[in-house]
């Protein structure tokens, strides 16, 4: 078999990533696809940097074991600490979603003013804001941590009232400031969509690293002499979990915005038991 | 110095069991406390049992060596999984948050049927409806999680419009329900209490498992002549986290309804790094 009808792989640490997947599958429609959410150490949020990492290794040579050609990192706690040390380690590309969604944000803002939105642990690494800053140091960035969004999303409370009464409270200060551009720096976040272009107004542009994430798989496999683009309409997208398939299956429907098909449990993804 | 000087410890995996050692200040006020928060290992909700019972086990022997008289486990997740091993292997009394406000519940009910409200973790081990079946086989028991109410807690959306949709989205059974009785099973309900109260309606009895863990902490010192009822103003309750001090310190205000004093880094509570 050519190497570019290998699949590609990617992980999270559960179902978000599967929001980067579906913009995956909408731009590269020839590629076959490996999904693992490591759901046994979800989430990943609130681990040390070193643990993210360590899982991140795992979580890589898993899917290496299952012949892929190309890394995506759809976790942003996981392209936060582990990129560069993966980027290093593996000899296949990788790609995070962390520098795409960044380099988007930073061509789009006419302002030259962004908002990042995501959750505590994101925030707190500032690492959507030294990605904008190294590309243009000019451009002010004004984090926003909405810790609620994610579990709001987890609960399907998606076009609830309550979810935009919050999000009207998280976003308020963007509607008496000059920022043009949001950044939506969690794969939750595309889900609310809709209520954070309404709390922020219609003149404000929502960059979704999802998408700016599965643009820059396109490229890079593209540049790589990688890219399927055999209209193989059999494929199969396998998905591994590290713990409970059937709560994966249940919630994957909605960000995946279809049922996935094949889950399977992965074993033995760590290398010390803990 | 007499035994029934020595303090009361108390452990939660964060700032949440900051309301059991409310309620334990208020109805023991002539007790000290060493509160205990496993911050670096937050949250135990998603935790494997086995290794939630490791840290409870590693949290008591932290403070049994500062030389307490009794323990309680101000943490649902951990009176879930370790009680039972706990109370086998400490030689100083043991009291959970699950038995006391079970017990209470089960004796307040008049329809005999309680709604116990939780984490997903806490409502999926079963242990509240366990624990009030073993006392009334009789009582029917209707549980449900309300995933969102700690987060939106932490989040400090309290009084918050967003908060009330919520909650009398979970509540709406209960409106059609004989329900008379509802359990708070998660330690930062109490501070949600007036807005489930709404939700719930006037007609409806809440029981805080705080309050009948403090309770419940009073008759167990009383019976083992442990009880200090000396009147000394000038104690200081202690507290200690395994992490990130300063956030406990930022938190705690809340659940705690005034602001804690001595807070220190507790270092080497894992036996094991993991």
């Amino acid at each position: 078999m050519k190497k570019n009808h290998f699949p590609i792989g990617m992980f999270d640490s559960g179902v978000g990533g599967l929001t980067v997947m579906r913009q995956l599958i909408q731009f590269l429609p020839g590629e076959e696809i490996v999904y693992f959410a490591d759901t046994a150490r979800f989430p990943y949020g609130n681990q040390a940097p070193q643990s993210v990492c360590r899982y991140s290794q795992e979580n890589a040579a898993f899917l290496v074991r299952q012949g892929i050609k190309a890394l995506v990192m759809a976790c942003n706690t996981s392209s936060a600490h582990a990129f560069h040390s993966l980027e290093k380690t593996l000899s296949i590309p990788v790609i995070d979603v962390i520098g795409p969604g960044a380099a988007k944000a930073a061509v789009k803002t006419r302002s030259g003013h962004i908002a990042v939105l995501g959750t505590a642990s994101t925030i707190a690494s500032k690492a959507y804001q030294k990605a904008i800053m190294a590309i243009d140091p000019a451009i002010r960035v004004t984090s926003i941590a909405c810790p609620l969004f994610a579990p709001l999303v987890e609960e399907s409370f998606i076009n609830h009232p309550a979810t935009e009464l919050i999000a009207e409270e998280y976003l308020a200060q963007l509607r008496t400031s000059d920022v043009d551009t949001i950044l939506l720096g969690c794969t939750h976040y595309p889900l609310l969509e809709e209520i954070i272009q309404k709390s922020a107004g219609p003149g404000t542009l929502i960059v979704d690293s999802a998408v700016a994430c599965a643009q820059e798989v396109y490229r890079v496999l593209k540049a790589h002499e990688l890219l399927n683009e055999s209209q193989n309409e059999d494929k199969i997208h396998r998905y591994f979990v590290s713990a409970d398939p059937d709560k994966f299956q249940k919630q994957a429907a909605t960000f995946l915005k279809a049922a996935p098909q094949k889950i399977s449990l992965a074993e033995d993804i760590s290398e010390t038991n803990d």
